[in-house]
């Protein structure tokens, strides 16, 4: 496959092997109502094809039947105790896990009990202890279960794999990958965010952040982490418990390396590039939404940049889960996926006290 | 200190206090007569206003005497031995040392003895302990010594770092850079070039290329590293002795971490970035000569891409030595500055060796 074929297919939604009328739509129960949800994932949900969001679930009831009263296919606001109790349990077929990363496993296990599919956020949970027993639940139940990393399903990682896979860079070499944002300017009227709650959040940067150049490098590359190694940053009192930067080397197979940085106070800016015997390919700007994302793909004398049509990042995402589910076609970010993420992970942190490199198994 | 004025400077050379007619025209004896010297160096000496090349020495004379014969300026072609014997020695002011690796020191103790001015190639020798031999020899003779680093002069590089110096990124959080190249497609018809030998060379794709991204680090950051820890990667049999690719961390003062990657299999490329609080500033492409440089500098809600025109690296190099060697003006790549880098590269090869972080004095 050559270059052009390859930014030919642009914005081709290459896993979709089963229009949207052909299957049923997948019902689902959103789990936590936070900005994110109300701002981002919802009206993705709604605009989908595959599955609408039909209950919805917060702290309070309240709170959840007044989201409901602003969403066309929701039909049922219940508390996180209802959904405990299986209220309203016919009313879903799968749900979508968007609370803070220490309540993760709770909302799985019963979501597993009830025998629905499950959606559950990045990373898995607060630790790969609770992440191995939250992929243990949904074996157990036999339901399916995907982490949502949402770059497997942007168009300009897939392209760039595309790319990497057709050999247009040769042996890759190295990758590169960063995120960073000023968490704080977001959340100056909430100081006590368990975004810097250790326990509920497990880790900082890395957790939030490191996460997607890690992941995504593994997506490009298709293999998975043997060891890891980096180092934290603080120098803000609100990060007393968790880092707030963090610089990162994780090796992959055949002594590749991926150089990584992520920062919750620093500029915002994200990018992934893999550099290779013959070439280089680069995703700039990366991971956050809502941006003009460009592949930059270098050969040869030549270099080529193409800028992508902005897809809603969400959509493809959910579309991707509600697709798989319907037609049983395998999810590539299971829980044994989100697993490894979840050690590299805790791998960089045992580094850090170690002051060495740390083998994953 | 505001972008637009640090734009407006540009290719300004703000080192330069003392136009090239105010001082004597440095004449230098050019020792190691390869293609980068008749390619690069010499058209840039002769181009000069402040220095001349007048000396030329090399393996055999009558190789150095034919150079000599297309060379304006230059009166004397010797050849190694005779450099040793002080043959035309009247004829120099300074030596530019642009031999292997492993042998600088001994044209650095010729040099020294013979009390001219010496701008040696970088890295400064093959190890640190003969690197810090060639420092104590031009402090014992008292010359001037300058490591031929010239990004230190590169208007791209200097801007980045008026830019940081401005404030204009925030505190510096992190750096990453890069420079690769596919050092076979060169030399394939000399399979026993010296930047293969250990003995000759010291190391690989690290002395070679992750020079630049180090040093320049050092450069836009003020401050010198502190730890280091890397690894590197070999794939191609030329490269039994010395590494074909590395990957390695720099820890700088305040927990900033530079992430860095060179490799002499891999395309063509470099960049150096460094990310701030408040900011970003970016050199892409950084390291490679004959190139138009862009300055990226991105700061809360805005881009700026500023390409500058390209300059003759080599002769703002010259340019620089023999001011300040004219003028008594410090010069900022000493030995000392050159053996840090020296001290840092050696701990990255035992950072390997070791598996962990190796700290720096």
């Amino acid at each position: 496959m050559e270059l052009d074929a390859i930014l030919e297919r642009s914005c081709e939604r290459d896993w979709q092997t089963t229009p949207a009328e052909s299957v049923d739509t997948l019902r689902v129960a959103v789990i936590g109502l936070g900005w994110f949800t109300r701002g981002r994932a919802l009206p993705a949900l709604e605009g989908s094809g595959y599955c609408e969001p039909t209950v919805l679930v917060s702290g309070s009831a309240e709170k959840a039947r007044s989201v409901v009263a602003e969403t066309d296919s929701a039909t049922h606001g219940i508390s996180y105790d209802d959904f405990h109790d299986g209220v309203a349990s016919d009313a879903y077929d799968a749900v979508y896990i968007v609370t803070p990363n220490a309540l993760h496993l709770d909302y799985v296990r019963t979501a597993a009990e009830l025998g629905k599919a499950v959606l559950c956020e990045k990373p898995a949970e607060r630790s790969s202890e609770r992440a191995a027993k939250l992929v243990e639940t949904c074996e157990t139940h036999d339901v399916p279960l995907m982490i949502a990393y949402r770059m497997h399903t942007e168009p300009a990682v897939r392209r760039a794999r595309d790319v990497i896979d057709a050999g247009l860079i040769g042996d890759p070499q190295a990758v590169r990958g960063s995120m960073s944002q000023r968490l704080l300017d977001r959340i100056n009227d909430d100081p006590d965010q368990w975004r810097l709650d250790e326990n509920v959040a497990g880790g900082g940067a890395l957790f939030d952040l490191g996460v997607y150049p890690l992941n995504t490098a593994r997506f490009l590359l298709g293999s998975d982490p043997v060891a890891a190694c980096g180092r934290t940053k603080r120098s803000h009192d609100a990060f007393d418990e968790v880092d707030e930067t963090v610089s990162f080397t994780v090796e992959f197979p055949d002594d590749v390396y991926a150089s990584c940085f992520a920062s919750h106070n620093a500029r915002q800016e994200s990018e992934i590039v893999v550099t290779g015997t013959e070439g280089q390919v680069a995703v700039r700007p990366a991971f956050f939404q809502d941006q003009a994302r460009s592949i930059h793909v270098s050969r040869g004398a030549g270099r080529a940049s193409v800028e992508l049509e902005v897809v809603d990042q969400m959509l493809e995402e959910f579309d991707y889960f509600a697709h798989q589910v319907r037609t049983g076609d395998e999810i590539l970010a299971d829980g044994t996926h989100g697993l490894v993420d979840m050690q590299a992970m805790e791998a960089v942190y045992e580094s850090e006290r170690t002051d060495g490199w740390v083998a994953l198994d």
